[in-house]
């Protein structure tokens, strides 16, 4: 038995080559791949922050929004046009419209915009107007979809299945590397456990991030605000995530979310003086990572002799 | 229906008026009582770490670590003399001889000791050696134990049950209180999840600093040790937690936890070098936690009108 | 707060009115609608059993799984020519020969065919050569495939996606039901939990079969392979299952599991002996299923009045 | 790595050998201990029925609840005298005075009772009222109170703790073995999982049940009443786990639960009537067992060559 806890580097051999830090020893002991969508890259120097509304839904509303996300530190903005929701009967997103309505938003503003797409048939649209596609949580395991996000040659945020392991969730990074397409930033979003429901709407599992860095070279983020569902646990979240090495945070935000809540998702988003606070978190730290580097992969010898990573020629 | 994530302010205080805030207004919106055990202090100004061996093991292996911990920065010394084991076939630590030991080694060098009791028989015993016991994870809802421990007069570390809700552990707490002892400390040391055994042992839920802040006055430290069941995975896990607003951290190490490991846990024993690495994290933040008070309860209005806790003197 | 464990009606009258019992008394009590796919019927009177291979493989493979499934009393033969797995290295199915194959195999042995479909661009496909179309675990919020699936008009197998929440899994189901499609089966295959892997890979939920019959006219059947993931454990999940009221079975199966392994899930094949087994369970109760009624829902009293349900004939 | 759901008979082998099958093969492949307490006895024939109030609350509510459980069928009356509860403030049950009326309330109507210990002190004078120690969830891993009951002589009923694994289960029954007493018998109780909460208080896992069978010769019954936490939820999981292989099963009575709802866990306890159907459905059945010998271990080649179990000779 695989002592609880340690990586199994055979399945991650075997699950996820073109991903795994195993499989491609030229990243090191904790080199990540720098991932780039825009003026925004993730895995290079200090963590970047994601913000904007859980989904557009007007020019108004997103303008705004970017402003404030710009204002506060924010170096990308989300907003979702095609909104996953657990009944039919509510909000679905403004679609196209919204996708526009994003792309101009972060066109005046200056930042580059990440967006949510769930039907296969829209990965062409999506990446039109996207700098970065999002694949959700319920489509961690949507195959086809993944392949397609792989072949459109944009970066992909793809976010952890909720009840997902490491070892799903990397083997789910892979059907996109496998499209010659190694642009992928992990997203930890909260688990479904026990403890759901009665103090926050998922349970952030930071213990994957360190696992993660030790599986694979991706970088890897974090929500806290589907982690928590409840924007009083948000700030907590987000220090506790950049601290355990997380390469950026992906944040719902709202101006005036008591007064005037959004559509969706209202009790998650934080004003953008709470994001400021975080932001500042970052700032001040602009500490080494190297400590993630030790604690995470105490030997890797093979880091020096081979200066080039393997997969990216290899694996495209 | 309560939205997800909101504290059940009714149930609190129902379960447990003793200890929660909202029953307790005098604590202000995000003030702590302080816990304090001889030299140490919970709740009060920077986070505390107590380090040690898993279990006492000898006389020798117990002063070398509690002189590692002081050297460390640790501000106290744990050690386990009874330890509760799946099998009965495992080590059960040394007994009476081991609390003989680890408050020598505390005395030695100058560090106080804290220690588990599982035997509601052996509370006076543990209470002549410890300056605080342990109530450990297994035995969150031993209600006698509680009962007796409350009656001891020791301040009390009160782990979370593997899979206790807040309102279950904060009703546990109520035990102790209502022997009018509120010298509890709250610790987060992991729960059980799907995620468990693939990357970690547990999953460290920090989501629940944050919910505590606001259920409860009593300082919350975590036990990156347990959380995670292994080594590579504790520093990140420690810095985390302290990020998201502990009161401290306990913290299990070795010596040489490859070459010689320690008869119980060993793949989660951190050595000096990292023990070291994480009190240095404290040192350099030395920052406000007024953030907590903010995001955790945006109004507490009765703060001003009562400015003494009902219960017993509030740290703030 | 609602007492734990009681269905919140009112969520379920927003999110999933058109498949849920409250909003449809003309269901009564107890009633479920009848769901038909060829030769066979989910809902009315003894429960049914799927079997086939997990995947198909091969014309002789499928044709011998579909005699003897057939020989052993199984109603329905399903088998996987799109597979859902974790890592793109894996077998992923015949594709549309597969489907062919299934097909064929059905005709040969006289029983209808489900399979599953994962593609929303392949709806079409699928539903040319199956009586049902399977959506599966991973699928269960793929929104867009649950359109498609409503829209095709064929009777839609919706398995619980493996952290779903029963309110999830009605508003997936009310999603197909949208498109003007109450032709939806709801199975049960095995939640996450943190005792998946020790002895079984998931955890029957059964307790999710009452609950069910008390917020949704739709039948339930639950599907013992998943669920375990052990063939050792089948035969006693199943007759579980049946026990509590499900409207039927989906079992894998192969001729020889050990010496001739499946490609796919080879672990959980039971064989057609074993098979036989549970079908002959179901054939010696013959009993009535009211207990379930009075149990499930003590009073509904506006099932008198309204004699037809709102949305489709009632089965009852 | 071990496949996901198969037994680890080396852990089994080290943990708790006392218990284990693998360690025992006089038992043989599906063949159990039978523990007998006063007149009943489990692990042999037919299930056997426990039913009694949750809490002893008065002389006449027991005594006629011990009339109910009696002419329903049930051949053993339960009751709390001590209530482990979350809050200290919640009723605790009578204590001494409670244990009187139950062990009169036995004798009164021929039946053995089984009653909760909580507190190792007092397992000598529990052992005075009762047939039959509890050992209750939250105690499993009390190891002190495991080894005080099983030097007590008297039959143990071990509840699973409601996030035990299974090793972590069994290595509690063997605290108790070691001490001479086998006479134990498993009961599992449900687990907390994510679905706990909307529609039921935890998940009935009856995957354990095979999964037991073939890792401990020890009897195994269910409680229905804690697993679903709702009348309505309790006559199919009953129906369950008798299908699914249980040795008898352990319920909560009361006489007019909705007018007059005992003082806890007022909303599981089902009518006499309710009851009198689930050992109906135990009379009807009365077939053999040996389909779980067949499916739970394929080959036990030295059942027969050994006759007598290795550990002990008199229990059997």
């Amino acid at each position: 038995m695989k002592p609880a806890g340690q990586i199994d580097t055979e399945s991650l051999l075997r699950v996820c080559p073109a991903v795994s830090r195993p499989a491609n020893p030229g990243y090191g002991a904790a080199g990540r791949l720098t991932v780039t969508a825009g003026s925004v890259s993730f895995g290079a120097g200090q963590p970047a922050v994601i913000a904007g509304p859980c989904a557009v839904e007007s020019w108004e509303q997103t303008l705004s929004l970017a402003q404030a996300a710009r204002a506060a530190g924010a170096r990308m903005l989300r907003g979702g046009a095609y909104k996953p929701r657990t009944s039919p009967h509510d909000f679905q997103g403004l679609g196209e419209e919204g996708l526009r309505i994003l792309h101009a938003a972060g066109q005046a503003v200056g930042l580059p915009v990440v967006t949510e797409v769930m039907d296969v048939r829209l990965v062409e649209t999506v990446a039109q107007y996207a700098d970065m596609l999002q694949i959700g949580s319920r489509s961690m395991q949507n195959f086809p979809l993944l392949v397609e996000a792989g072949r459109s040659g944009k970066p992909v945020l793809l976010k952890r299945g909720m009840a997902a392991t490491l070892c799903e969730w990397l083997g789910a990074a892979e059907y996109i590397a496998l499209q010659g397409n190694l642009q992928i930033v992990l997203c930890e979003r909260g688990i479904r456990s026990f403890a759901a429901g009665e103090y926050s709407r998922f349970t952030l599992d930071l213990n994957a991030v360190p696992a993660l860095r030790e599986a694979t070279f991706l970088p890897v983020i974090a929500d806290p605000s589907h982690a928590t569902g409840l924007a009083a646990r948000v700030e907590s979240a987000s220090r506790a995530a950049l601290a355990s090495g997380c390469d950026g945070l992906l944040i719902e935000i709202a101006l005036q979310p008591e007064t005037c809540p959004p559509r969706c998702d209202a009790l998650q988003a934080i004003t953008p003086e709470t994001l400021r606070r975080i932001v500042r978190f970052i700032e001040t730290r602009r500490e080494s990572m190297d400590w993630l580097a030790g604690s995470a992969c105490p030997s890797a010898p093979d880091a020096e002799r081979s200066p080039r990573p393997r997969s990216l020629e290899s694996s495209s």
